[in-house]
């Protein structure tokens, strides 16, 4: 994979040697005036052939009249033209074997059927012909790695480029523009800024692909508005894993559709939206929620720290600032590191009396006075081995404070350190000489412990790894047609694939039922089992501690009988054994129609769904993950055990999960889902038992 | 209260006629030279005495050697000198008759325990002389109305001041500079910046309270690290509100000692921070994080907006801002406005037509060649009842778009409409249009429809009231000195307090526990009662699901005998009945040191500590309260019912609380907390039942 280069990917488009402008324009304001100026002003050295047939030049160029006229197939057409004349140009340059096509106009898929079907049917020709094609409804495509730029985006006026260790792709041009604007803003070079737009062809998992084997990006920005192919972008990861290449995603629109149409509990908590946050987790992919979050934290990943810790020291020369520092550090999760006993001696050496040299660092504003603390006491602190990151708070200084001196101090200890050290200082002419020695600096501390803290996450996320899972049998179903498998079917089914089920018996006669009582023990639970009721308490088609085999026949004939009330099918009385164990999860999988298997544990009980608190999964997982993901739950306190309880079995827990996971994996077109709700687990040591399942056939 | 004035109250500090500086220099950068030349500067009319032995004159001003010299006892006196000469100094100030006196120096109530004594003697001598302190450790005051300016803040050279409307008020001169310098650099003119340091006499409440009644202040901003003097800081909320004036707060410093001493539940859930954000709840008073939460929010509420409700309008240019707008629109709880019919028609008849007419509203890119678009969609916009407030979100523009004109409708509108409306616009060339013409403008929209969000919730909290709870006796707690009342006792006292409890008996003999039995009915619970067994379960002092008299007499002879192994007192054991109720709640109440009566509710059971999910309350307060304060739980869905089941009966639950928190606010000095868990709720109109209470005597 690794001997794979961008060029052999989509090559013709990010680094064309010859790039033909349909509907190319002399006014450099104008949409088809603009990339053949940019290209010509960002120093694309490949050939340009604007395509304008009622002109002989265009902005010093030969102008074509038409493609056919081009003395050779470009590898690159931009169509600028729109409607149906864009249509015919893309058609015009399939059959003029052009690589790769750049279409602009809008009026596609994105205006509703009609369009849809123009764009399908265009789409389709492009690829019959070999043509890849990226839009339509595009902003389009910019290398400033070499100059070329099919796009037509004003954002390389307002901000002017530069080369850079970024690469920018996504659906929408307005968020590629403002990624890109707000990296220049902060002084970040950025090579790529790609937009996919309506992705007939080219989607932003493509792009990712390419960019992530540009061996010059060190960062990498997506906008998805939906996950076109998940796959790729999932290798795109494991490479960018592999070459510890960072990609930050924002990933908009959470739309509640596939909530609404879930039948199931795992398809209404497994949603699409926690579905998303578990793939990107899975892959190492840090999700945040807009452009200026990827542009915030920019600087900080490029300087290639990769912290394996989260202690944090916090110094400040206000002690207002030391004070919200310690309230800041638990809430970011970034403890406040515990300075060793020299530590503290060699700061408080350093500092005036009344400073503090506990952790938060008080440096006081005898820093005002004495412009040489700050390079005093980084170095006592710097030899620490209990601080992993640094944060300096500064959010007042001005006249009389040598603020440069203390930025060189802070730029030497960074680069004999190498830790993480970042400054929060509102004041430009404060943040001014930190910002030109490169040491990342914020307006405030909640951005600065913001992304001192998502670097320290994303760095764990992008060195986990999954084992993939043996290849397993697909499971037999049992034969029938219905919707769901009943009850018995649906536990015997986990039971053949390891997951531990309650003792019980199907009967289908009051003396069966009795017999079951004697075998499975009282008391005992009596249920009806039909994949006709599948939500079977609503009927009052469960009786709990059912004391005597009298009792237990006697239900028989009363479920029996309310079952064929129903005209529902009678498939049996389930007599099953009471397992109460001392707290009910839920585990849920199901067939996701974008990521596939999605798999799902939390707190169970007839309010999984009113409470939703669930960790969602994808496969594949170890049991450590399955733990990880329990200690994200509300009720994580109540595993080791509260008030003097043992804690829970969540080692059993973990493995009904991975179980369940791996027949949802293996049983791709055979089962949409499985509840399984609920698990009870007891305490260490006594495992985990499944009360109730419940397996929907896939259609 | 309104006909008081400022003036009336900090006169002497905040309108002085006459000001001395002791330490004053002639350097204007020195602390002793500043606040001469920012009272020079900034148009103080009052006199100026600079107190130098050293000099005949300073920065123009006569110099006198002594406070003695002076021709009158000035109204306020700086005390730049430190150490022993400022103590010497506040002395000969108490002793000159000069009313304020405001003392820089550090080294006091901060440094230590010497330092706390020495603050103290300090501050009680001034306090008998008539003459209040400000600091020491402190900045000093600031009042741009007048000039004068006691204070010696570099930032007010950073940033030059202008008057304005906006009160600072602050124990740290850090933040009360920062906010400052963040007012000011968001173009807002500020009146007050008072720093208060130890606040050794004068504290953050006085100030407000003075500062608040200064008329032309339309915004007051608070930095706290403790909260001093609570009733008055109430009481000056109380003020605000009744004359319109937001008061937004930052507290800072999360201490974690009171929760560690707790030994109620109530201790530990109704823990100081949330005790503090119920303190601001209850009085209408904003919190935010730090300064620049303040001056974030500061421009919106000087507009005078005061929205009733929360139903938003999105209108942008980029397609992925209104999907983006949708999503964050929810996470805010700012639903999108349904537009009407008309409305949508109207908004259509103006777009082009493949522009969504929807909300949020997509002008699209057609902005670029249509600058009259957001001038014609406004007006149609502005007519529909439904919408309450306006998000304009412009995340890509530049050379070709007509900003002036889209900034210049948007001020139309909304002085046409009053409407709050605030726009996004990270480029300052697309922002600088809006914000000259008075237009809230951020550089993203999280911070936009955070301002958003926080003005609705802000004002709806503003506008409630609390009825106050008529005078009530004290509460006869029965004799006894131990730490606890009994179950029985605190079940008593509850009871003649109008709260709902269990039927139960207390009984000292196996033969009471039998006809106790037979009177409270079976299944019955059998439990230790004893003042010095608080957690009887922890004991197996508990016996659930009694079933026969017999039984209950020998877990009588059970219980007793186990008492006497603990060598508890024998107080004798309940026999209750078994109330189950649908869910278990907790009820709790106490003493807080500074806030006095702290009520909690929240969800019950054993897991109420290790789970957290609960809602704290400050008397006086409704039925109606505790019914919002519900809404906040994790478990509140489950209050309306979920599943088909009907709803709980919260009404009875709310009434529990009440009556609860009124017992507590009867019985200071006398109580210190309560305890109820578990308060069993059980279908709307079945009611609520205490099942278990502990009371705890006041120390």
């Amino acid at each position: 994979m690794k001997k794979e280069s961008m060029s052999d990917l989509l090559e013709s488009a990010l680094n064309p040697q010859s790039v033909a402008v349909i509907g190319a324009s002399e006014n450099i304001h104008k949409i088809g005036g603009r990339p053949i100026h940019y290209m010509q002003k960002h120093g694309f050295a490949g050939r340009i052939y604007p395509i304008n047939p009622g002109r002989d030049e265009v902005q010093g160029l030969k102008s074509y009249a038409s493609l056919a006229a081009l003395p050779e197939a470009p590898d690159l057409a931009l169509v600028i033209v729109g409607g149906d004349k864009a249509v015919a140009a893309v058609d015009e340059c399939a059959a003029r074997g052009v690589k790769s096509a750049v279409v602009i106009a809008s009026g596609f898929g994105e205006a509703g059927e009609e369009g849809r079907e123009v764009q399908q049917a265009m789409t389709a020709r492009a690829r019959a012909a070999g043509m890849r094609l990226y839009g339509p409804n595009t902003q389009g495509l910019a290398n400033f790695g070499n100059g070329a730029i099919a796009g037509f985006s004003t954002m390389f006026v307002e901000v002017p480029p530069a080369d850079g260790p970024i690469g920018v792709v996504s659906q929408s041009g307005g968020m590629s523009a403002m990624a890109y604007g707000l990296l220049r803003g902060r002084g970040l070079g950025v090579r790529h800024v790609h937009a996919t737009g309506n992705e007939a062809d080219v989607t932003v998992s493509d792009l990712a692909w390419a960019v992530a084997h540009d061996p010059d990006v060190k960062l990498l920005l997506l906008y998805l508005e939906n996950i076109a192919n998940p796959e790729l972008l999932a290798r795109t990861a494991a490479y960018a894993r592999e070459r510890d290449l960072p990609i930050i995603a924002v990933k908009a629109g959470r739309s509640e559709s596939g909530q609404k149409a879930a039948s199931s509990h795992t398809g209404s908590l497994a949603n699409e939206d926690r579905a998303v946050d578990a793939f990107f987790r899975h892959h190492g992919i840090w999700r945040v929620r807009d452009p200026h979050a990827q542009a915030l934290a920019a600087e900080a990943y490029l300087k290639g720290w990769r912290p394996e810790g989260r202690r944090l020291v916090v110094i400040s020369n206000s002690g207002a600032s030391c004070v919200m520092g310690a309230d800041a550090s638990e809430e970011f999760g970034l403890p406040l590191a515990a300075l060793s006993a020299q530590t503290r001696q060699g700061v408080a050496d350093r500092l005036p009396g009344f400073a503090t040299a506990t952790n938060p660092i008080d440096i006081t504003a005898a820093l005002l006075s004495n412009s040489g603390l700050f390079g005093d006491v980084l170095p006592a602190v710097a030899q620490d081995p209990a601080a992993d990151l640094f944060f300096i708070n500064i959010p007042v200084a001005g006249a009389g404070y040598d603020v440069e001196a203390f930025a060189a101090d802070t730029a030497k200890f960074e680069a004999a350190t190498g830790k993480p050290v970042v400054v929060a200082a509102w004041q430009e002419s404060v943040a001014a000489p930190f910002k030109a020695r490169g040491i990342p600096t914020f307006a405030n501390e909640t951005q600065a412990l913001g992304v001192l803290a998502q670097l320290a996450s994303h760095t764990a996320l992008m060195r986990q790894s999954h084992a993939p899972w043996p290849p397993a049998q697909p499971p037999s179903l049992p034969e029938g047609s219905g919707r769901f498998l009943n009850e018995a079917q649906s536990l015997d089914l986990l039971a053949a694939h390891g997951v531990p089920v309650v003792a019980h018996r199907l009967c289908r006669s009051a003396a069966e039922a009795r017999d079951a009582w004697g075998v499975v023990g009282g008391p005992a639970v009596v249920k009806a089992c039909s994949a006709d009721v599948p939500h079977k308490s609503e009927h009052g088609l469960v009786a709990l501690r059912v004391e005597s085999a009298e009792a237990a026949g006697a239900l028989f004939d009363a479920q029996w009988a309310k079952l064929a009330e129903l005209g529902a099918a009678r498939e049996g009385v389930i007599v099953a054994a009471m397992h109460k164990g001392r707290h009910e999860f839920m585990v849920g999988a199901r067939q996701d129609p974008v990521f596939g298997p999605v798999v799902v544990v939390g707190d169970g009980g007839k309010y999984v769904e009113a409470l939703q608190d669930v960790a969602v999964l994808l496969p594949p997982f170890a049991a450590a993950d399955v733990k990880a993901a329990l200690k994200t739950l509300r009720i994580a306190p109540l595993l080791e055990g509260v008030r003097g309880e043992p804690p829970l079995d969540v080692d059993a827990l973990a493995e009904v999960v991975v179980a369940v996971g791996r027949l949802m994996a293996s049983a791709p077109g055979r089962i949409a889902s499985i509840d399984v709700n609920p698990v009870m687990v007891g305490t260490r040591g006594e495992g985990a038992m499944v009360v109730d399942a419940l397996v929907e056939r896939a259609a």
